[in-house]
């Protein structure tokens, strides 16, 4: 039996169990602007409606920043800080516990419920924070092992930094979408025969269009410029995960990326999932990383062994024909550097972070084609086709195709911290 | 004789003459929330008070978004459009004007004068945009030439992209600075001995911490995400022009590039002038860029043949011993793609570009070495060291360097379109 257990209906198997209480901004057909909630099976909470309605009355440590649940963004909850978040979940668990201290809040409450539980099918999710910049790491061992063993060969796969550095380019903000945000399918430079000896590119639409399987992590503490973050404090500065798909057009990238690494082949969209699931609630979770059998720097030793997230993570891509077919699964723990890892060496130069920053996992693939993070991987840069359900076979992306990742911790069906989907549909290239 | 005659003392060779009127944002000792201000001769107009007192009675197209002046950057003016913009600058133009058709506005209000009319010295100027992304670009082909020169050989300097594609990456936001902001010298992982057969790294202080001259360009129209920008309206996106000093760690840069492209090596900060100097102000200076022996795609071919600037730039180092020495003098001209070809290339996948954004040129080298734009090409990498005045040696930057790059257009000493400053003082590294 579960130790949590709600008086509120929540299914069995649901991704937002009273263990979780992962924050998204939502709004709905009769109240347009957003504003931040929480998920809770098939619910959401409208926290600005709760806080409105004396929800927070037994919280006093709340109160005076009670404004951060009216945002259009997570980004002035998340820079209250750790402690502020692990209080407020944790309150927020208690108020839907079974045996609640404060029954009158919410579980007697027949008025606020009607107003602030809102199902989650009525509800429009929406970016969740304000990114300020976008940094996308390449932690994910095995699959820069595949990639570099395609464009390479496989004794020189890992570049000879690989397991001394968090490699990592910065990314572009500004495309990073939510969850059910169509992506149209990118118009490149690309290289149609690369192995002629004069290089003419030809411009088309993308002819191999790809996802990258991801965690992204939300960043909830500022440093200043010229102040790097100690690894030991870095876990501080993490608000929470999302999973986030990559979305990537092999071709331009192969014909643009030297020297100065991905550009348009990253540029056109990048999703991630709507509801941010707190550092706090992924604790139980914490798993030892890939082994690294090189002697790093001290600047990123971690204390903690465990500190990359057992998330087990699927990908499915549902055709135009309406067939779906699980192309992926495997665990995220297949990384080579946590999180607190990224940060503390993006910030030893004294970069900045801000609230709000979004740090990428890179692709995580697991060790067997079945649990590969991307088609690039799993079709040898297009070499061999992969079966889908149906019969129908993929190389690359074709449009229409619709890519969901789920992710999801735990194997209680009553305490499950789930992601819930972070999927995107693709749309034909422009014409021109 | 100038046609830029005003009733106001503006010095011979201000840069900032009535050819120009730059916009920026500043604060004073007594007045110390930031706001918009424009630059002329040795004053900065502030155009908070200036609207504030009926400043722009005469002008009912603003009238309407007179608070933008009041904004902490320049993003809401901005917002309003390149028409917006250059009747804005026509008019305070005209008003600074001899023989002004609004003498009651400034000429004869000596009360405004006061108010309004801050000298430059007593001014603090701030970061002139928020800044969503930042990208860089790589677009002066002598610097491309150079430092494919050195890190493999001059026959195959140019990767076989160069002269088809504006290559670019996405670079740090949060680390952009404006002039007089002080840089620390970053800390990373080095290869101190490149050549061994194993390869460790060591954490050290930056060796090689160099300067890179650029141009930064602000962007004022955003686009929808899968919506690309068409060559021929990309100037109509471009708000104006800064410098730019892209500080760089060569030696976190050799050590981290592959397979993704710079990142430590380049966050740590970014130096922009203040005063951004407006499109519309810049008209008189367009050129013609680099030639292109290559048939580039229809998607970047423009209409105007010129559409580069002609820029007198050039960087002087102070030591700490108090001596300047001027290490490159070339013209902005030296770059293979302009602004709006770097625009149109951006958003070609639909990647949107928002009011805010900032594009760098890349490293503006001349042709012969007292143009290179970076220590890297002056010094062959550190090979060999430039000599300074007072008989001062520099391979790269050293604790207490000072680096000046200047920029100004023109001949006519009454109507210069200067940029001022874009400076910077390293500071040691922290110890660890």
């Amino acid at each position: 039996m579960s130790t949590f257990r709600s008086w509120f209906s929540i299914p069995r198997g649901s991704h937002f169990s009273l263990a979780n209480i992962p924050f998204g901004v939502i709004s709905t057909a009769s109240s347009k602007t957003p504003r931040v909630a929480i998920a809770i099976g098939d619910h959401a909470l409208d926290l600005e409606v709760f806080a409105a309605n004396n929800g927070f009355k037994a919280l006093s440590t709340i109160q005076p920043h009670q404004t951060v649940f009216s945002q259009p963004s997570l980004n002035d909850f998340a820079a209250l800080g750790r402690p502020i978040h692990s209080v407020v979940r944790k309150y927020i668990q208690s108020v839907f516990a079974e045996d609640t201290p404060y029954p009158d809040v919410l579980k007697t409450n027949s008025s606020l419920q009607k107003e602030a539980l809102l199902p989650l099918k009525e509800v429009q999710t929406h970016l969740p924070f304000k990114i300020g910049d976008y940094t996308d790491f390449f932690a994910g061992m095995h699959h820069a092992f595949n990639a570099g063993s395609l464009f390479r060969d496989p004794k020189n796969a890992l570049q000879p930094n690989y397991k001394h550095i968090p490699v990592g380019y910065h990314g572009r903000a500004s495309s990073v979408v939510v969850s059910g945000t169509p992506i149209r399918r990118p118009n490149g430079q690309i290289l149609l025969n690369p192995t002629a000896e004069e290089k003419v590119p030809t411009f088309t639409a993308c002819k191999k269009l790809d996802m990258e399987l991801e965690l992204g992590a939300f960043v909830c503490k500022s440093n200043n410029q010229g102040e790097p973050v100690p690894i030991a404090e870095a876990g501080n500065n993490l608000f929470g995960i999302v999973l986030m798909n990559d979305w990537s057009a092999r071709d331009i990238q192969a014909w643009e990326y030297v020297p100065l690494g991905p550009f348009n082949a990253k540029n056109f969209g990048t999703t991630i999932s709507p509801w941010v699931v707190l550092a706090d609630a992924l604790e139980p979770f914490r798993v030892k990383g890939m082994d690294n059998d090189t002697e790093i720097l001290p600047y990123l030793q971690e204390k903690e062994e465990k500190s990359v997230y057992d998330i087990q993570v699927q990908v499915d891509i549902k055709t135009q024909s309406g067939n779906t077919s699980t192309i992926t699964k495997t665990s995220a723990r297949n990384l080579l550097w946590s999180f607190p890892q990224m940060i503390s060496h993006h910030t030893i130069t004294g970069c900045p972070l801000q609230v709000g920053d979004l740090l990428g996992s890179g692709t995580i693939s697991g060790p067997t084609p079945s649990e590969y993070g991307s088609l690039l991987e799993q079709t040898e840069n297009g070499k061999k086709a992969v079966t889908l359900s149906g019969g129908e076979e993929r190389r690359f992306l074709e449009d229409g195709d619709e890519v969901t990742i789920t992710g999801v911790c735990g194997s209680d069906d009553d305490a499950l911290v789930g992601f819930g989907k972070c999927a995107g549909i693709i749309q034909p290239a422009m014409k021109f």
